[in-house]
């Protein structure tokens, strides 16, 4: 088990993980940053694995990745993760994405709870795991983004289309994978949004609730100014009926 | 630039690359197979990158994998790729995907023909880059998977679903993703076909036209056995109307 409290992997933005314009897809970058909190969490000994073996699992409940400048095919970068802080019932993980040259792409901040598998209620962090957790915490280490905002509830009038959930986006806890969400929520923007010079530049998800195979999700998106915008995932939504639940709520800044 | 002929990459199965089952998704296997043959040709000299200089691209015809077993999270894995012949208008490539403990877990055939960029039409193979392929020939690498047959036509009644191809699709050359056609084809099946027990053990699908973004896939289905599915995917399938144009065929064996 390793001392370090900060984690850097290293790769190479492959040409079958990009976007039409060459730039790493967001999708390959969620990935990237959620693949970099289980390794980092595994080898220190309380990766999910641990964790299910006493009937606890990480829950994500916000993420905020922000990207100035997206890597291209090719580039080599290095994903580094921390542990910023712990509280009762939530830790904030922190992420910077820069390239091996030195130079920084961009910084992303999540926020997980854990979680009794079977009872669903959150576990008390500080005193399950505070003594292991402390010794990890690296609040010095700089990430530079704002912290996640919230996004209020959107309008029934917002409904663009409906999605019942498939085999490739359930993940390996059965639920809709957190990453097929913002793959999901990018393709309710037109192609112009992501031409040569424009791109998602931040985005900021909140997990609200879980979802299944064959669950209805219904999307929601509202224009808040030229280049933001909010968006609502609910299940079992009824149009004209039932008003849903909500399970993701997203802001997008092109 | 390398004198190898086989090129062999090492990667972990990393947890948010799995299924419910915890196996590697076949999305991820399928982005590992075409990322190691891309990477093999560009350490060569042909690689996509290479060619686009020169106004020629890749264009990937077949594809068939076997995987008698996959890979599950944290596996070592190491994937090969070698070309195993070439001719006029097409080469052969193949892959092997082991355990780094010397466990076999499947392979996978390939044929890909070399396109001019802007006229769409094929390049003689031979007598452009015959004598660099030449070269680099594995011939007697072993791949013990029957090569890909030949799926017949669907009947317009086959109808599933239609996708409009959205931006997560599309790949660096703009097209719908090759990959991506493999997750809709899966997500066309329950739940059951992926239980504990089961899973995909053999895929071959034929690349025949390409799509874009907005472009409207039609998926049509047909039961050969309790185990095997033959698959349709056309655009501009107008139901009662257009038959469409066939964009990939795929036979599926459970």
């Amino acid at each position: 088990m390793t001392d370090r409290k900060i984690d850097t992997t290293t790769m190479v933005v492959d040409p079958f993980n990009t976007d039409h314009q060459r730039r790493w897809s967001w999708s390959s970058l969620g990935k990237a940053l959620l693949n970099a909190a289980e390794n980092h969490a595994k080898a220190r000994g309380f990766g999910m694995m641990d964790l299910n073996g006493k009937r606890y699992t990480w829950v994500l409940s916000r993420l905020a990745i922000e990207m100035p400048e997206m890597p291209q095919v090719y580039d080599e970068i290095a994903v580094s993760t921390w542990i910023e802080s712990i509280y009762r019932l939530f830790t904030n993980r922190n992420f910077a994405v820069k390239g091996t040259d030195g130079r920084t792409f961009g910084y992303a901040r999540s926020i997980w709870a854990m979680i009794d598998y079977e009872s669903r209620q959150p576990a008390q962090l500080e005193q399950m795991e505070g003594e292991v957790f402390q010794h990890f915490l690296a609040p010095q280490e700089p990430c530079p983004i704002d912290p996640q905002g919230r996004v209020k509830p959107l309008h029934d009038e917002d409904f663009v289309k409906a999605h019942h959930a498939k085999y490739s986006d359930i993940d390996m806890n059965g639920h809709v994978n957190s990453i097929k969400y913002i793959e999901h929520i990018m393709d309710l923007f037109p192609m112009d949004c992501y031409a040569d010079a424009s791109n998602l530049h931040r985005l900021e998800i909140a997990y609200m609730a879980e979802s299944r195979f064959g669950d209805l999700l219904s999307f929601f998106r509202r224009k808040v100014s030229d280049t933001t915008y909010e968006v609502e995932v609910r299940k079992d939504f009824i149009p004209g009926g039932d008003r849903g639940t909500p399970v993701v709520r997203a802001l997008l800044n092109f």
